[in-house]
């Protein structure tokens, strides 16, 4: 692609791909428990805002996950923004499920593991769930959170790894 | 909030605010076109992908916004992931509606404007929308895409301001 002429070579899922790894994404952890209390968790990068009145999140998730048959509705969550001092924390989530809980880095907060050191958390509910093919949008109502670490720089993925962001380029008008 | 003690000090749409101004993410231009064929278009942070088989893509919007109605189910939309080099396009796509196609910079792809500019773009086509109060879950289906620019660095929204990322930490594994 130019400047000079416009083309969309790319076909479906490769062009998603492709498109997906140029775009940026934060990071965050969302841990819950499953039917017998145990903790369960990971790490997502499509937690995204769905408007503040009332407070709502949502984040995407493949129903075939380990996670997904967890996520009842009702069920309490704690989403975690990262930051980049929490790097490991974000690859362990994303790494092998029986090494996520066993460093004595969280509290439970009912029976939901929540990261201590993690940049912000809120905890929610699920509210509803709304299923599209293999995936599902997951929508949690936002009941309270941390007040933020000040002064930290963001975790980002980007181009199948992890950044931080420190060169300001603009602030919102 | 401190490694020590682990507190929820901050309620409903007021912790949601304080952590996702310290959450990161993509910026991405969203297009399309009206009814009659006129464009439309704005800045999106809530682009993220819902799966690759089939290629999905989903993304947030207010229920009230003026293109909400123009999102029918089958609507052709054109989603842009930008890099730092489009600061300028996510800025004006996020100011005054009169002045967001004012300028010679995009093509028309049967009636959905493309920025030339952007690193990279996805044509896709509505295919549901999630209504949850006041706002809306939609769901594309991708079409088809460009090849994305190399060596870009990518934009960020955080902290109410834009941001790139440069300083790499980590790959994925």
């Amino acid at each position: 692609m130019t400047e000079e002429s416009l083309k969309f070579p790319v076909i479906g899922s490769d062009a998603l791909k492709a498109t997906f790894r140029a775009h940026a994404s934060g990071v965050a952890v969302i841990t819950s428990h499953d039917d017998d209390g145990n903790p369960i968790g990971f790490t997502a990068t499509s937690v995204t805002s769905l408007g503040s009145n009332p407070p709502l999140v949502s984040f995407n998730i493949a129903r075939g996950s380990s996670s997904y048959p967890q996520l009842v509705i009702g069920r309490e969550v704690a989403l975690h923004a990262l930051s980049a001092k929490n790097l490991a924390l974000a690859q362990r989530m994303a790494g092998p499920k029986e090494d996520r809980f066993t460093q004595e880095d969280f509290e439970l907060v009912g029976n939901v593991p929540v990261f201590k050191s993690a940049a912000s958390v809120l905890i929610g509910k699920v509210r509803e769930r709304f299923e599209v093919e293999a995936n599902a949008v997951v929508i949690l109502d936002i009941l309270y959170g941390t007040e933020p670490f000040e002064r930290e720089r963001p975790l980002v993925y980007y181009q199948r790894g992890y950044l931080t962001a420190t060169e300001r380029l603009a602030e919102n008008s």
